[in-house]
């Protein structure tokens, strides 16, 4: 007899294409795999193997976080409130160098994945250095993953002859691509200002040959904006799209400093982006054109980035900052309402980083990653609206249930 | 022999001028005032009527919430991503006009007194009408608050006579002022644009009279400013201040259209603050020059504003979203850094509603208003700067003890 678990009793947002809303939903997962969705009533839930009564509470597709640095949680409030350059060639580079070997990488990865669960984030797309690492304490945790190994034209941990980058990377993605099928390989390129053209060139090729996703960090600051147009008498959207990196298969994280002339590059070649809004105002980046982005109907997902630069794992948090900072980036309460933000951090970002099919909205034949949110809190009372109580309200330790391929990670608030 | 209770076993933030940190901290309470402050080890535990362990959490002053609108909880996320005068005058207006009575006022206000207390706030500055109402709820929840009488030149809840406005607000201050020692009265007028002059300058000669805070919504949005310049000539924070309305006791909410010159004019009269973040982005009203107030002394505190406009009441997300902010709106990461924002939502929010004599810090003499931070969650792991922590990781769910006035109003996240 199949292994069936009943989801029932809940206010159900499927995130589907019309953003059904079914009160008194529920939701029957057979085998990892959602196979039917719709009203309690509707449902048998004696037949089922196992029931969980979503109390009332918001049943919903997990969160999926586009851009993570998971180990870095070990950084996490190390050094703050300094100019960039300070932050990251006396605080983090140093620090890097002396405490990252796969011990840490593992441990730190580890946490980082508890902390997501925790917070609702049933996948996320990853890039570090000693990737493999990261992957075992992915496994071991439960959670969903992109998983790319870090490709830079310095000396870094793991790699240290840059002429192996693409080697190592290669290697990563052969030894874990079988691994489980809640891990998908990667590789992560640092950036156009710390990677050759010819690395970027080889890097894409060999993401492309295995046929997987390619990131690379993408006009992060207006400082490499400039380097970049001082070299290469072009935008980094253009010198990228001039080096053929840019198709579906690339997230571009981060995309702050760029003109309506590169959105229309990356809706045309299909790339896709990665949002950090809380990491570009903390160092103080800058602000992307997310509504322009979204308008030109590029997928956009939401990113924490890595506990440096945040300092947490929490798409809650960064869906409530998302909407209120270009809000009035833009002077206008309309951009970025409710769902376009709710959106982003589900299947728009499942979208972002290929794996739309599989995740981002509770419709049959999807994987089973679901989490419910408690709504019988002062903070979520009244509910109008539950894309506004999400949003505006809602904080991650609401997340009382997360589900991830069919078992349970997360029960009454707490990791299984 | 007296009610003594002692927290111990925590890092102790006492947020006084020194802002020191003690390690393995403790405070001594009697009779609701702190009488000692120090390492645990200088403490008789035994001694004392009642131990609090704060179990390695943080132990600092409660929060200081300086702009809310308690009985808008009702409101929460009825009316979002609007244009301003649409969410205004066709959704919030009329949904006043039909739902504010003393009934709904004194139900949404204890609604709104719980979530605060539960995420940390042990203290609030709060305007509206039937205000005597929300008092009720104040003082049957414990919380401490200023209470403001909402003074409007059009009718209003409970002053259907806006001739009356000026009457009823000092009947409502007569009528509260000695009921207890945790409510103080106050004079809530609603803006230079909803009020005469005439009515400005009686409603400030009131609250001058009773000795009380006078509060009101100043710069709050681009046409405001332009209406006052239009029809004044001159600033709105010139305007008012022209009309002597500025002072120590006086409490500009929001701020945002304000110039270096309404700043000089600000510190030189001593007059007040309340930054309300979240409001100022959701609303699209702009980005007030919080950190050039600061920078020129002024005594600045953090509001939330009313649940129709944020739409909670947690002054830990409000700090995480005002270092943001200001750092990306200013592109230097250096502003706002955690002890600035920490400092906001503590002792410099009680200086910006005139309470630093009696809250704001853990010090001998002051009243015994403290909370307890839990540190043991992975998105408080590692702690390396417990300011940075509270800033940037901590969520208002992770307090998990509420002292106001020394007597517990939450226990293991749960009110008493």
């Amino acid at each position: 007899m199949a292994a069936d678990i009943v989801i029932h009793n809940g206010l159900l947002l499927t995130m589907a294409p019309d953003l059904a809303v079914i009160e008194n939903g529920a939701v029957l997962i057979r085998d990892s795999i959602i196979s039917k969705v719709g009203k309690t009533e509707a449902f048998d839930l004696g037949q089922a193997n196992m029931q969980i009564d979503a109390r009332g509470g918001i049943i919903m597709p997990g969160l999926v976080n586009c851009h993570t640095h998971m180990p870095m949680s070990m950084f996490r409030g190390m050094a703050d409130d300094l100019p960039l350059d300070v932050w990251l060639n006396e605080r983090i580079f140093p620090a890097e160098a002396k405490h990252i070997n796969p011990g840490s990488v593992g441990k730190w990865s580890l946490h980082s994945c508890k902390e997501m669960l925790l917070a609702g984030t049933t996948t996320c797309c990853d890039g570090y250095f000693f990737e493999a690492a990261a992957v075992g304490a992915m496994v071991e945790s439960g959670i969903r993953a992109v998983a790319g190994q870090g490709v830079i034209d310095f000396p870094a941990p793991g790699v240290p002859d840059p002429g192996q980058n693409i080697r190592a990377a290669q290697e990563f993605v052969n030894r874990i691509k079988n691994l489980s099928d809640r891990i998908t390989p990667s590789i992560f390129c640092h950036s156009p200002y710390t990677c050759s053209k010819k690395t970027l060139v080889a890097a894409k090729q060999a993401a492309e040959d295995a046929g997987i996703l390619f990131q690379i960090h993408v006009a992060e600051t207006k400082k490499e904006a400039q380097m970049i147009k001082g070299l290469k008498n072009r935008s980094v959207i253009s010198y990228l799209a001039d080096l053929g990196l840019l198709n579906e298969k690339t997230l571009l994280v981060h995309s702050v400093w760029i003109t309506d002339a590169d959105i229309e590059i990356i809706q045309k070649r299909a790339a896709r982006v990665a949002h950090c809004p809380e990491s570009n105002m903390k160092l103080a980046s800058g602000i992307a054109p997310v509504p322009r982005m979204v308008d030109a109907g590029i997928a956009v997902g939401l990113g924490t980035d890595g506990c440096a630069s945040n300092n947490d794992h929490d798409l809650f948090s960064e869906m409530d900052m998302a909407a209120k900072l270009h809000k009035v980036a833009c002077m206008d309460p309309c951009v970025m309402d409710a769902r376009t933000c709710l959106k982003m951090a589900t299947i728009e970002g499942a979208r972002a980083i290929g794996l739309d099919r599989k995740i981002g909205s509770i419709e049959r034949g999807k994987k089973a990653d679901i989490i419910i949110v408690d709504v019988n809190k002062p903070h979520m009372v009244p509910m109008y609206d539950p894309f506004s109580s999400l949003v505006y309200s809602a904080k991650s330790s609401d997340v009382s249930w997360v589900m991830v391929d069919g078992i349970v990670r997360v029960r009454d608030g707490n990791l299984v």
